[in-house]
Parts: structure tokens; C-alpha cells; sequence
């Protein structure tokens, strides 16, 4: 259906396999690039992913798996990232390969921790991508729902509609349903900002408050969204849409968030260090927050549950104190 | 502090019991009116409810019970009405005082199956009570949390904002904070409509949906009530405010629901009847989607979730065939 576009997949985690997946649906060949040779030759032979989403049946005979970016990126026309925003910058620096032409999405869901930026404006800025070549990837989608084949919507976001178009068709099947939008911005900024908001929901629950205060906290969430992407990128947006609001919520209310569980493992009185050593690593909205705190400082925006999050994440002041003070700016 | 209000709960449920126990933190004496005169002599002797939200703790010193509803009404000023909708009609027939010059706040979050009238509209038509005299109180609250001392959020709408805040003031305390509104009309909705909602939620969890569609569903019911609320009655409202979405998240994600539990039992294959006679009670989402879908049949707001449920509940179709329609319909 889609032979004409040449689509690869860069990155060896969960949601780069889930992508992988929904793409030999529909396609004869993805590129496949991962880091990890001993992974490669994994699901040459067994046609699953031995680390990440090993239940995720892939058929390797579709596959073009290499552990050489400038192969991929060589051959490779609508290139995908789906490699965890804190490694992006050591495995662009590996390119030797041109960028120029090549059309690039986001699936990432964070921040450059090295720039600040959100991913499709550090392609636009650091590579000069043009932002019509720029696209974004997101949920609600849990990568785990996706082995499954459970039904997931995806929103594909980019101001060239044919190009979002095309991916949404690479992309869809019986248990994907996409839509198309042209807010680049505002949707990868969601998919940051959400991160942080489960990182609040997770230290609310483990610091002990209930369901109706998570109710509250995310209808605060949402409208503290709102007026963030609002002062970063103003245009017409529901931010009820799938790909806002729904994005909060899977990620707020998934107890497999990862972000939700260091979050938890904060609220219940972990060091942030520990948090993140118990975890073996690190949760976007960790870096999420201290981006987003930066940007708030410049714009002004009111933004009480970031504020919150980063005086304990950043300032190492008392949880239960700052949440104290935070039930009283939410309502 | 609010001794010169008196203020009759009548209800003997558990919500009827939480706001009990809230006023109490506040009053030196609250009316409380309920049928069961053995949970009466219990609570007198007990200081707690032995049927519902038992965990609660009451100090019956500053209790007035009775089970004589013309006792309660001739001797408060402010009646708070935490009957179940079903039996709210039978209720109200039992009384010779007059309700002229009470002021009658609905905690009932349901429609009154009789008229298909939400609680406030009926005490207006019916009882010629003017609209501001009508009060709402309602959530994101469930009543369990409220027994725990759990922080949670009121939003107390009415017309006259003095009379929302002496509500405010009495129901505000260490663990419940509150918020008053004039939307009377549309908090009262919400409070139904999320009860369809988690109807839906529940179906979609009984056939099999998983996390990932649950967060879309409930991104496609707020926007659907928006739409729903705005055609019943047009005012400056923020739909994502604790009143409307909060109150929807808490049900919608709860599986304590009664109105979750009840559609999960017809995703998984029940019959209506038959999964009511398990449940032994009557989710209040069953009559709202009667009601509902009515009111939208008049007004012809674009309702895909409602009407789903619809068909599902009225007119006995397959919940498998019906959501799979549904799922093309929302995004």
C-alpha cells in the first residue's frame, strides 16, 4: 500500500518495536536502526524484540534491521525517531549522512535535555530541517496495548498534509486508527508536558491522596496545559482532542507509567537519585520539568502543578509540604 | 460558624452520609432525615451508619434524626436532597409542609425517571420553587474518600452567591475544599451525564477494550457533554473545570462505580435485567441515558456515546456490534 515510501524506525525500545509493528502491517520492507547488534540478530531469528515488547510478533522477513545510522539514513527517504529524547543528541552526532530532504518524525515525547527544545525543533533548529519536513507521532497509546493489537488511536501531526496523510496510512490497520493534524507544536509539547503531570500523580498517590484528588489534579492538568501551549504555539486547538486530554490521561492514570511510578516512589519519601537508581533509569518528565520550568520563567505562563514538581525534583524541598501548598492554588 | 443555618440532609445512603459527616465539622446540630428506623436507632447509639459508608465516623450529639420527612421540612430552612433519584418521587409525596421558602440543594446527581427532569428543574416545575432557591452540590467526591478524611473538592452551584457560599462554608473543612459556581443547570447535567459516561467506560472494559481506547473514550465524552450541556442551556462555562470533567474522570476511572460495574456486566454479556438483579440496586446511568437520549432526540446535539448506550441498554442490541460502530465515530 505504502511501497512507495521508504520508512524507517530508529530506536530498539517499546515504542520504536510498537511502530515497527503497525508498519509491517502495512509495508514490504522497514528500516529498522537500533544500537544493539546482539538485539538484531535476536529478531533475525526469532522475529520478536528479546528486551522491549518481546509479546510484539515481528516478522523479520519485512524487516531491514541495521545497527548503522548512516546506512539507515542513506536509505531511508521518512526517517522515525523513537529513541529516548536523554541518547538522541550521542546517536545524531554518529551521522555522517545528510539530513537535507529527508522528511522527519517524532515519536519521542520529550526534550532534548542538551537544547531544551522539543525534538521537531531541534531538528528544525540544530539541522536546519524545514518544519513543513517535520512531523510528530502520538498517543494515547501504550506501546504494551499495541502488542496486544488493542485498539489505540494515534494522532500524526504535520503541516504538510501529505505527508501526514501518507504516515497515517503507513500507519493504520484493524487495531490503529489515526488522525491527522497540523499542530506539530502543541501536540510533541502534550506529549512532554503530560510526562510531568504523571510524575505529580505519581507523587500525589504516594504521598497518600486519593482518587478524587487525582481528578482534580488532572482537570487542573489539562488547563494548566492548555494555557502552556497556548503562550508557546497559539492557534485553534481543542485541547479535549485525543492527543491532548487523552494523552494526559492514559499516561496520568497507567500505574505502568513510568513516570507516574517515579513520581510514586518520590511521593513516598525515595531521594530523587534513589528514585532513579531503583528504576535504572530515567523518566522523560524528570528533564520535562526542568524545560518547562525554564520556558514558564520566560513567558510568564501560571503554571502551578510544574512549579510543584520542580521545587521537588530540583530544589529537593519537601513533597508533602509542596503539595501542601499546592492544594490550595488548585480548585 | 453556621449556626444560624439549619440544614436538613435527607437520604440515607452513603453520599447522604459523607455530607452528614462534613456539616457536622462545622454544625451543632444537623437535620437528618431517612426511612430506616433501626439504622436511626443504630446511629443514635453507634455513631455510625450501619448500612452505608459504616467507616464514617458521627457523632450523634449533634445529630437530628427522624424518619418523619414533615418533621425535617417544617423545622430547616435548607434541605439537601441525597435520595436516590428512583425513590425521590415517593418521597416527596409524603409531604403536607410546604416547601415555600426553602432553599433545596440536589446532591442527587441523577434524573428523576417520573418527570426526566434533572432534581433541580423538578423542584422547580413541580414545587414552584424559584431557580434561586435551587443549589447543586457535587463532585468529583466519592463518598468513601470523604470517609477517610481523603482531600477532596466540592463545587457548590447556585443562582444567589450568598447562598452558595453559607453552603461553601458549611461543607469546607481540614479535607474538603470548595468552589461555588452559578451553573446550576449544567453542573447538575454533568453529574448525570458522566453516570452514561461510566456506563460506557464499563462496556468498553467488559468486551475486552483496553487502556489505551478507555482514554479516548473519555476525551470524546467530555467533548460530547460540552456539546450537550451548551444545547440545553448556552452560558460561559469551562468544561474542564473539578465540576465537569473532574466529576467525569472520577467516575469514569473508578471501579467502585456502580454505573462502571454495571455496563462492565453488559460488555461481558449480561442482560440489562440480569445484570441489575446481580448488581441488587438500579445504576443511576440507566435512567440517565433514557433521559438523555431523549432530550438530545429533541435538541438533536450529536451524541455517539450516548446513543450507543442507548441502543445497547433500550433497545437490547449487541454491545460488541454497537461499540464497534461507536469506535469509527470518535477520534
Amino acid at each position: 500500500m505504502n511501497e512507495h515510501q521508504k520508512i524507517a524506525v530508529f530506536g530498539g525500545g517499546s515504542w520504536a518495536t510498537a511502530i515497527v509493528k503497525m508498519l509491517t502491517e502495512n509495508m514490504e520492507t522497514v528500516g529498522w536502526y537500533m544500537r544493539n547488534t546482539a538485539s538484531i540478530r535476536y529478531i533475525k531469528e526469532n522475529d520478536h524484540n528479546p528486551k522491549y515488547l518481546s509479546s510484539a510478533e515481528l516478522d523479520a522477513n519485512h524487516l531491514d534491521l541495521s545497527n548503522d545510522i548512516n546506512y539507515m539514513v542513506a536509505n531511508y527517504e521518512v526517517l522515525i525517531f523513537a529513541i529516548p529524547s536523554a541518547f538522541l543528541t550521542t546517536e545524531l552526532h554518529k551521522l555522517k549522512e545528510s539530513l537535507a530532504g529527508k522528511t522527519i518524525f517524532s515519536a519521542i515525547k520529550g526534550i532534548v535535555p542538551e537544547t531544551g527544545l522539543i525534538v521537531g525543533e531541534h531538528f528544525n533548529t540544530i539541522y536546519e530541517i524545514p518544519l513543513e519536513n517535520i512531523g510528530v507521532i502520538t498517543g494515547p497509546c501504550h506501546a504494551e496495548e499495541v502488542a496486544m493489537e488493542r485498539l489505540s488511536y494515534l494522532t500524526i501531526a504535520c503541516q504538510d498534509e501529505e505527508k501526514a496523510k501518507k504516515m497515517s496510512k503507513a500507519l493504520e490497520s484493524d487495531y490503529i486508527k489515526t488522525k491527522i493534524s497540523d499542530d506539530i507544536i502543541g501536540t510533541e509539547y502534550a506529549a512532554m508536558l503530560k510526562n510531568i503531570y504523571a510524575v505529580a500523580a505519581g507523587i500525589a498517590h504516594g504521598l497518600g491522596y486519593g482518587d478524587n484528588f487525582q481528578s482534580v489534579l488532572m482537570s487542573n492538568s489539562i488547563r494548566e496545559m492548555k494555557r502552556f501551549i497556548k503562550k508557546v504555539h497559539k492557534m485553534k486547538r481543542n485541547i479535549n482532542d485525543s492527543a491532548y486530554l487523552g494523552d494526559l490521561l492514559v499516561t496520568g492514570y497507567s500505574t505502568f507509567s513510568r513516570n507516574r511510578q517515579f513520581g510514586n516512589m518520590v511521593g513516598k519519601g525515595y531521594t530523587v537519585k534513589s528514585a532513579q537508581m531503583e528504576m535504572s533509569m530515567i523518566a522523560e518528565g524528570y528533564y520535562a520539568t526542568k524545560s518547562a520550568f525554564k520556558i514558564k520563567e520566560d513567558n510568564g505562563t501560571k503554571t502551578p502543578i510544574i512549579d510543584a514538581v520542580y521545587t521537588i525534583l530540583y530544589d529537593n524541598k519537601n513533597p508533602k509540604k509542596e503539595f501542601k501548598k499546592l492544594t490550595n492554588k488548585l480548585d
